[in-house]
């Protein structure tokens, strides 16, 4: 039994996604398909890169991950199957695998090219329906890749978004997904932090907010206080606990965070005691 | 193993599609249980019927489709299950089916009558769970259509939205579904196109703005620019590559469309070049 | 075959849900996982309680309900595994099984300590992941409940909202949960109604509105009419046929109900003939 995961922009009002799944139990009655959003901006491809990268290593090996944030459906960009030890992926080649391909080693691509295991005919507009699901499917149900269409090389891939160390030894980043929650999650991971000794004592500067050191977990300071921990994707995170650090600081995708080593002469003079905290050793 | 497809107007938020879920997997615990859609905007029949309309087709021959948008649930509106070649319908009898009905051969419709079938009691206010979703799984478990109540002759349907045909033979149309992605779907479809040969060269006026000729795909025309095109459903549909119709236009269901041959001589007159497609022929 | 059911704050736009099912799958690959709910308000404690509870009874007996409404994830709040005649609960101890303890027989309680059925690590901010989703699954294979950690004695509950009488023998209530549509579920129940025999003739005020009688279904009084029911989960409710009462009231969750029986002199100079109805007996 094969494990099929979808993640899209098609939201859950149109039956865009209901379709997708008809399709694949059409070729593979036996699948198990799973959810993991609907809910990515309309045509936002590094959303739909960074949520993939987030969920899809806590899926059991051999599963299929189908991507359908696809702006450029039915012009020249390609539809591609790609395999990796961990999954195997089917989206368009526009970036939306660049976590992947940036984190594991590629062991084949193919372009899915191969009339017979698309529907037919194929509609300009919904290839999610038309190609990617039927390449999903007939991949569960053991057709090898290599049936789908052409070998491929390379693919596209959009530079990821990496902090950047000054010169005084600051690390710059950015956010890089706000969730449900207001959370702010940073491209800061806990690698950088250990990489750079920063981990216990450190101040953190977003939108003209200053935060001192790492929390554990978001109950540790009192509620509508900002906080920063490493979040469950192990990037640093930014939230306000009991509240939306979204909402609080106004943040959004693409705004700075800054996280420098803290001034040992200025750390006891902070105003606000409350969130001075000093992660565990 | 047997599919039941869901569409309802009841949201995720509140626990009632678990329920559902639940009173289904209680009597048929091996069914494959699909969302097509639950977010139909609360007691729209028609929108309802649309949705159902478009993602049908999709699924495997001999599936189970359970609509549940029913505004007079309670009262004497009746309940039914609805047989085509293609598949199983059960839903209030309140017009939902009108374009399964309007497409296909119709084999047998009963009022679900037989309380050996419904939950006990049946709430006046909760049939999806009472009564539509016990009627589906009983069905995916092989209990005879005709077992499930009283034979029927008729059903309740409204008369679909057919495009009009002016007397300068100009096609005029209405929305019937606005997407996630402001994509405007029209009452004209490709038959129709055809059968009036506009599908060639043809001017779609909407909500004051003029559309030349007909697009392949949404990538085809510069970003923010209107454009028309044959959809994944086969209906026209009008579009803005990487942006949303609807908000562009102001446009929303019921809106009217119309599609009329070009005046030869200005087409070449036209100010917006960046708009002057020509289809493959 | 086990079944998982899921009631979360994630919302469905981050992969958080998708998540927790890769790791579900990764232990119990043939679990059936169905969704009762992610859009309970974010660490909205009580709306988990009140929506598993209106759902979980719909569930075949023996199913496994995992509620991730978690605001003091990483804290010393515990993780808790907690079994019923009807079902088991895994959960974090909050609050959010305060319905069905108060329901239904407790057998058993663990506190979920065991590292042998976490992953590992263990974040400080995803229990979801990394606790309850292991402990569901593994349940579902079959390990015993006292294999996940310590027994417990005692857990955290809410005291349930429970109406309160006057002297004057009228009930006071309240919303205790406001549905897609705009009804307002109420804390009164069936069998408050018949304990104080006020299902015939009675008058519900709610916001300066005055509702007389308990109508049988929505359809029952003209669109655009208050109307009050007993409604699926056996709640008092308050509706507008056609509408939503939580809009036409400006009514939201903690706002008092009032039900009292009505004054017979005042009965037939209503205002409002529209809204006077019998219930059958």
């Amino acid at each position: 039994m094969s494990i099929i995961t979808l993640t899209t922009d098609f939201g859950l009002a149109d039956g865009y996604v209901g379709t997708m799944k008809g399709v694949i139990l059409g070729i593979a009655p036996t699948a198990t398909i799973v959810d993991i959003s609907h809910g990515i901006p309309p045509q936002d491809v590094r959303e739909a890169a960074y949520t993939l990268y987030a969920a899809y290593p806590y899926f059991p090996q051999g599963a299929i991950h189908v991507v359908v944030v696809d702006p450029g459906v039915g012009s020249e960009r390609r539809g591609i199957a790609l395999r990796t030890p961990q999954a195997t992926f089917v989206a368009p080649d526009n970036g939306v695998l660049s976590y992947v391909v940036a984190g594991e080693r590629v062991e084949q691509i193919v372009h899915l090219t191969n009339p017979g295991y698309h529907l037919s005919p194929v509609s300009r507009t919904f290839h999610g329906r038309d190609i990617f699901a039927p390449a999903a499917a007939h991949l569960a149900r053991g057709i090898p890749l290599t049936e789908l269409g052409q070998p491929l090389t390379e693919i596209v891939a959009f530079p990821l978004p990496q902090p950047q160390v000054r010169p005084d030894g600051a690390i710059v980043g950015q956010i890089i997904h706000v969730d449900r929650f207001g959370n702010l999650i940073t491209s800061i991971t806990a690698t950088d932090l250990a990489d750079y000794s920063l981990l216990g004592a450190s101040v953190i500067e977003i939108k003209g907010q200053t935060i001192r050191d790492i929390a554990s977990n978001y109950a540790e300071v009192a509620t509508g206080k900002l906080l920063a921990l490493v979040g469950s994707s192990d990037h640093l995170e930014i939230a306000v606990s009991g509240g939306s650090a979204s909402q609080t600081l106004e943040a959004k995708g693409g705004d700075e965070v800054l996280l420098r080593e803290e001034d040992p002469e200025t750390r006891f003079l902070a105003n606000d005691l409350a969130i001075l905290h000093r992660i565990e050793t």
